[in-house]
């Protein structure tokens, strides 16, 4: 396909090119976010989870929110990060706050011991992000790769409404 | 960043406006992988690894691979393919021969119900991949998603082998 091939109307599958191209990039990505992981790991002894966790609370105001608000910020269903907090609690990295009056649901805070594993691991994951992602393409290729995020997320949250 | 910028050298961490890109990116593929997923199981009551496994052995000469070239072929580690092919063969989709002579471990081969299940699945997956990735981008993001892809794993092949 080049960039002048008008796509047909009405077509419902994929080109052959359009297929290899969706497969290389879907696998990529895929080894882009385990090679990611496992630096996060070894460099940090975190998960994505865990990162994604704490980073939120991180940024959060007064470093805690409700899981409710935890849970669409990372974008998780409920139980699964209900039971990936059990594992952070049970590691000292979080503190969950029951709340019986709340709907919302319980509270979760930092602790000092989060924050700290969260601020030792920022420098290494930013480092393996560059070194992994940013460094593996051009500047035009790193504005594509933002204009195609946005492309997709605008497509996908048109289509969730649908 | 405009694409003049030049990139500064020795320098150790993502700009803002890279990591910017890098949390789009990363976080957008997750939701389009996803949602992909959730198509495939509600079309075809299949997972993506099943399905991966099914394209895998579909390709195959005689529709067989040992073990081993099936776990390289997808890309996973053997103790994760060896369980998910022992529910696959609970399903009836693969069945495993087992042989002590080779080294290289047991056979797997599609089925009867495996091959229709596959087949089944090919044109709402294709159709799904169509709508909600292809459909995103223009014709020149498609291409850029391609180049993308192979700048990406390139370097991660690269550095693979330091």
């Amino acid at each position: 396909m080049t960039k002048d091939t008008p796509r047909p109307r009405g077509r419902q599958l994929p080109t052959a090119e359009e297929l290899r191209i969706w497969r290389d990039f879907i696998e990529t990505t895929d080894v882009l976010r385990s090679r990611i992981a496992s630096r996060l790991q070894s460099d940090s002894a975190l998960s994505p989870g865990d990162y994604a966790v704490l980073l939120a609370l991180s940024e959060a105001q007064e470093r805690r929110l409700r899981s409710s608000e935890l849970a669409t910020h990372i974008g998780w269903e409920r139980s699964r990060l209900s039971h990936h907090l059990g594992r952070m609690e049970r590691r000292g990295l979080i503190r969950r706050q029951e709340c019986a009056t709340d709907p919302r649901g319980a509270e979760i805070l930092l602790t000092p011991t989060g924050a700290e594993a969260f601020q030792r691991s920022t420098v290494p994951h930013l480092r393996a992000i560059r070194e992994l992602f940013v460094d593996a393409l051009t500047p035009d290729q790193l504005l594509a790769a933002g204009e195609i995020a946005a492309a997709l997320g605008a497509h996908l949250g048109r289509r969730r409404e649908e």
